[in-house]
């Protein structure tokens, strides 16, 4: 169970914000932000006033959220004409408007009438992207059960498998390890199923998802991550997989390869493992988003490979890395435009990547915490190539 | 591909849906609705004219998306100032305000000065219920992947098993046969990891999902499918998964046991196959979902179960089967409210189950099409009890 004193802390946070932006409370309706703030995942709304404590409204399970939550208010979801006395006089209220469906701020402001509701969408992902001690912990749980999947690669790696069995083989070993399944996807139309087992030039595909590398996938319906394509024998294999625990996400990515990379992929994979590198140890609290991002986009392009970084020319990904932690697309985001100095705390996804067209995709990703000493690493995995049969 | 036909037709039955509520045309956003009129799944919008050909807007791959779209007109997402030449003269615009966030329609309303949006969700879910003969073969493909992997239950199903290394069993078959992966879910946060593998007193704990099992699963942020629990002798052992291909998701249930059922949850189950088929043989065109329902729930209150039927007693979900197609939760749902009369084409998971606490679940579950003779089923596996080591 989440600890109360870290339910406390969230909310007092978000309090704080909520106040200093002039509003009177906040109704949190998005699953994963309710998990945030309660410790627990069920149909439920939270009501969080700016003076006083957050109150829990269960639509389903109420006898699974008691046992789930640390909150001393955590009741059943009440009749739509009662909501209105929960929230008082309180008329300035907060809500996720990235997230939150129409319809289901039409049924919000039937039931609260006279409420004028603010954006606070980015408050509270700012919020939630500084991890307390007790949640990088967590994130260590994760990050260990992903790199010991990774570690037995060379095991069943072979280049007669398909991408897919490939995908089946990694999956089946993080499913067993507990593994809780896909990482959530906050973004409206994204999806991600756990990772991405890719080949060749496979793997260098274009598709919809927001990063460097989607991959063909199994059909037009879902073109994202394996396809029926075979691996075959000196071809860079992407493993880029995400592994989820008490909620937590972790990223990480590895190249393999059954024989060997041609020099030009070898040459381009360790200046990927230079950069994040030189990324990871500018993850220090004050160093801002915006900068790192430069510095990896100035020394890919000083190594000659400026067109092919984060995606193929003409459809490059402008970011290095993510934030990462109860969803796989946190903030803040090494990307232009990511102004706000970083914070301790911080977890983030670095993934250097360049990629091929027709011949694949090399690079690297580990998940790190900002820290006074740099980007402290979860995963503990090394980061060579992966040499197999 | 999807034939162009199929994209044609789906179109036209929009746009007369649309001259039939006097809109101008429709905005559609969300992945799966796109999907269903362009047969593509790309980052990307349709603009659908009530008049004229729908325009597919590309953010991410236009290449991808011209590979996979029978549609004509298939081009790059323009800046925003340009979208308002798109729609020209049309003010009253339908968008589907089940799932467009507010801060998604906020963008359009910024981009379409003075347009008034109409909710067209539910039409497009009635649109969508309806399944081409192309589209049944294609739940045909997917009923065959689900029902060869439960098919192999016995040669893997093992007392000392957990829960989540039954789930990795399942799914790990399921993968290597080409599922695509979880299957989609409309309803704002609910979300479904391709299935349950839930043993005795485990499969009848209460969560979130709206439906009538959810399993405790791994952790309070992931209180759905398996728990690390054993699954132990003589108690039934729930599989109720789904698959995914081409895009089209099909769902069944069947019971397993180690050993021996006891006589009143052998009999449950009877009960349960026996509400099935009687479910079944009444998915005729014309017939009322919310009766099929009321017949379902007086059957097993006459068989004394009622207490049970779709929920433990005092928290029973009021359904009986579910639409499915390119969502898991499509309409119609075979429950109260649901007075408009089923048409052939639709597609249905009929699933009565009987929910024991502390002993466990019976049931059955398998997807069918609306024909004149009855429910036409997909899944060709026997509905007997699974019995194994």
């Amino acid at each position: 169970m989440t600890p109360a004193s870290e339910c406390t802390r969230r909310a007092t946070t978000l309090r704080e914000a909520l106040v200093a932006r002039g509003l009177e409370g906040a109704l949190v309706l998005q699953a994963v932000d309710v998990l945030w703030l309660s410790g627990q995942r069920q149909n439920a709304a939270l009501w969080v006033p700016a003076e006083g404590e957050p109150v829990l409204l269960v639509r389903k399970s109420l006898e699974r959220a008691r046992a789930d939550s640390p909150l001393a208010r955590v009741l059943p979801f009440p009749p739509s004409r009662e909501l209105a006395g929960l929230v008082g006089q309180a008329r300035r209220l907060g809500l996720t408007l990235d997230v939150v469906p129409v319809a289901v701020q039409q049924f919000w402001t039937r039931a609260l009438p006279g409420v004028e509701w603010t954006d606070v969408s980015m408050l509270v992902r700012e919020l939630r992207s500084v991890k307390s001690p007790w949640e990088l912990e967590r994130m260590r749980h994760t990050s260990r059960l992903l790199s010991a999947v990774l570690r037995e690669v060379p095991s069943f790696l072979h280049p007669e498998l398909r991408e897919v069995d490939l995908a089946a083989e990694v999956e089946v070993r993080m499913r067993r390890a507990g593994n809780e399944g896909s990482p959530r996807v906050r973004a409206f139309n994204q999806e991600f199923f756990m990772g991405l087992a890719l080949a060749g030039g496979s793997a260098a595909a274009p598709s919809y998802f927001d990063g460097p590398v989607t991959g063909r996938g199994l059909s037009a319906s879902s073109p994202l991550g394996a396809s029926v394509d075979r691996i075959g024998r000196d071809v860079p294999v992407l493993l880029d997989y995400t592994a989820s625990l008490a909620g937590y996400v972790t990223d990480m990515t590895r190249i393999a390869v059954c024989g060997t990379l041609v020099p030009s992929l070898r040459r381009a994979f360790d200046v990927a493992r230079s950069i994040q590198d030189e990324v990871a140890a500018g993850l220090v609290p004050g160093a801002l988003p915006s900068k790192l991002f430069e510095l990896a986009t100035a020394r890919a392009t000083a190594a000659g490979l400026g067109d092919c970084f984060m995606g193929p020319p003409g459809a490059q990904a402008r970011f290095v890395g993510h934030g990462i932690g109860l969803e796989l697309d946190e903030v803040p985001v090494l990307a232009p435009g990511f102004d706000a100095p970083l914070q301790a705390g911080m977890t983030i996804a670095v993934e250097p990547k360049f990629v091929f067209p027709g011949q694949g995709v090399v690079g690297i990703e580990n998940t790190f915490a900002v820290t006074e000493r740099g980007g402290q690493r979860f995963t503990d995995l090394g980061d060579d190539l992966i040499v197999a049969g």
